[in-house]
């Protein structure tokens, strides 16, 4: 297939493309490399040293004698160059990675706000535009995330994308209809792929395009097959106040002999998924397309669910770190029950990777070895969900003051 | 109170500025002119001759010695005189209608349906963002649309944004949760407004921003109390296939002796409301705003329903015009029931203007007055909702073609 990877300089497109590239597809790679942008913005960088997307396309070449094309594109402002590289490679499918996928980000300012939302919703709009006007049958897979869901379980287990539920009509007979799962996104990040959801409703529905929507957990995890053939090659690790994800955060600080740091109580349930099956994942949806004219296929792309919590002791119990309770930045629930199906995946034969498993102790190895690249300074989160927990934080942080 | 009008140069935003401002309050126009600009992209212009915003503002000025200010500006862009703007005016109540309100116009094409998305979504999120961080006390009243929710009736009737639907649990226990009215929009334009809702729903909930959204019908009529004062103080009069609702296009084509252009089968059931309950609406909104970290508060602002084939049969009684039905260019079900509630706003003392009342009489003296001013070439509707229904529309032009 000739598939085009938009976001495939991040963390999930990168392995996701050198993947699909190893599987005997031709990928191209677009992207407007803003990943390495906000990273300049933050001051912070990778633990893992990432090569430039030329050197790094350059060195799958070599390994592999496989060819990514790459090219850098704004889809979000750029709609002349997406239409003519849609025109050129005609793909059967597309794979779309280009969002700003940090939750923290998104709420750091009004700026990243502002950049979240025009970018996501822009961005996601432009490119089911250019399909439907020339690329009709690509089949466009999407990275969503559980977040759309929010983390209301209390008994409900979560379905794949649609719930139904039971309405009364004006005479009191209930039917059955079938909905999207009520959205409660956290963030406006997780907002931004809640209104994608929206869209992609409607271009099936009125264009007919063919759409995947994968509601992914949390990654852990760097490494996968491909990205391990070379240095060069290596994927992101994230560990910093914004981008960096719970489990990566907490093997830096044990690599570094920091303590964990568990925001609030920790008791947020969280579902979580393997970079390496992330990719596979993808995969997989790529070889099962709805058909046209189908409402947008929904999958729930995770492997388990834990809490923060025990995730922390779990790290602590391999690494023997401490673990210390910090403010929490976001306005959420305290503690939250999650029950995830992620049924189609192992119907279409995941069989995936737990978080209890060797992987763990590769990423510990991974985390040490590059433990001089460790910016303490970057690891405390910094985004305030809104005024009131900005409060909590700044008191926190004058408590610590006066106590030391 | 102090209010900005946010679009308030529009065919609801101008009469709803002279409304409030008559009614006392201090008023502030907030508007890029955008509506202009489209008459000129589109190349038609208001059955009604529109002066100029200075003119208008000016024209109030002399009639009643109100002073409405009128700032320039495009939410969608400047942020940073959107800040001033909210700073210096410190509003307690703000009204948004900056929004693309054009079904048609949103289908257009690709440009016109990513400027919808662009201004509309882009747009409204600006302005949550400004203010949740410079006028956190400020009630928003936003202008929705019937639109989001579908006409999907069938024996239901369509309560005020929210709906109680009963789930089960992972034991079959069933249980009742409140949720969003599922959105199934019918145009691009539509999709924005449901865009809206979720974006609402997250800054009210994150920040507590006091939030009204009135999910209002297709408006009629031209004139209200206030823009019958002055000739300069004229409302707007759209009748073109873009910009003209269906009432109007059939008054302005019973007006000039030509059939009334029905869509399909006429079978459409709508919703509709007098210009004069428009604005009188928008002043019951903000006179009952929600307290700070209620839900976003929706109102069903609408008077009556009807179907298009009803109305175009109204509309012949009155005139002796004929009716010709042509090829819909939606992609839309052919027939649907529609029944709305308004509860709310009856509640609040509304006695809506009916179809079948004298108003109706004075909207067809007006059509009659300007119809020198018509332009036959505009009348015809031209966005087609996709590929199928262009199809269908040059099929049926192909057919008039060899007939004649």
């Amino acid at each position: 297939m000739d598939i085009i990877v938009f976001g495939g300089d991040g963390f999930c497109g990168w392995p996701t493309a050198l993947h699909l590239s190893a599987a005997g597809h031709n990928v191209t790679i677009a992207d407007n490399l803003s990943r390495r942008s906000i990273d300049k913005e933050l001051k912070v960088q990778s633990l893992t040293p990432i090569a430039s997307i030329e050197e790094r396309v350059q060195a799958w070449k070599e390994v592999t004698g496989k060819v990514i094309d790459f090219a850098l594109l704004d889809i979000a402002r750029e709609t002349e160059s997406l239409n003519e590289l849609l025109l050129r490679i005609n793909p059967q499918a597309v794979v779309h990675f280009a969002e700003q996928r940090a939750a923290p980000y998104s709420m750091r300012g009004p700026t990243q706000k502002r950049y979240t939302v025009d970018n996501n919703v822009g961005g996601t709009h432009n490119l089911l535009v250019a399909l439907a006007e020339h690329a009709p049958n690509a089949h466009l897979v999407h990275l969503g995330t559980m977040g759309v869901y929010g983390y209301s379980g209390n008994g409900f287990s979560i379905p794949e994308g649609y719930i139904d539920v039971e309405v009364r009509d004006d005479h009191g007979d209930a039917h059955v209809r079938e909905i999207l799962f009520p959205t409660k996104p956290g963030s406006v990040y997780h907002m931004t792929k809640s209104l994608d959801q929206l869209m992609f409703q409607f271009y099936a529905q009125n264009d007919g395009i063919k759409i995947t929507d994968l509601h992914q957990g949390i990654v852990w995890d760097t490494q996968t097959e491909e990205t391990k053939l070379d240095p060069r090659l290596v994927n992101r690790f994230d560990y910093d106040g914004e981008y960096g994800t719970v489990l990566n955060r907490f093997l830096v600080e044990a690599a570094v002999g920091h303590p964990l740091t568990v925001h609030g109580t920790g008791g947020q349930t969280r579902a979580f998924i393997n970079i390496q099956d992330t990719v596979r994942c993808i995969e997989l949806a790529i070889k099962a397309p709805p058909r046209r004219g189908d409402k947008v296929k929904i999958l729930n792309q995770i492997a388990e669910t834990l809490s923060v919590i025990d995730l922390a002791k779990l790290v602590a119990s391999r690494t023997g770190a401490e673990i210390e309770f910090v403010p929490n930045p976001r306005a959420e629930a305290a503690e939250n029950e999650l029950v995830v199906s992620n049924a189609t995946f192992r119907g279409l034969g995941l069989d995936p990777i737990l978080l209890d498993s060797a992987n763990l102790q590769g990423t510990i190895a991974l985390s040490k070895m590059h433990k001089h690249r460790v910016d303490f300074a970057s690891i405390p989160a910094k985004s305030a969900w809104n005024r009131e927990r900005e409060q909590e934080l700044s008191d926190a942080a004058q408590t610590r003051k006066l106590v030391a």
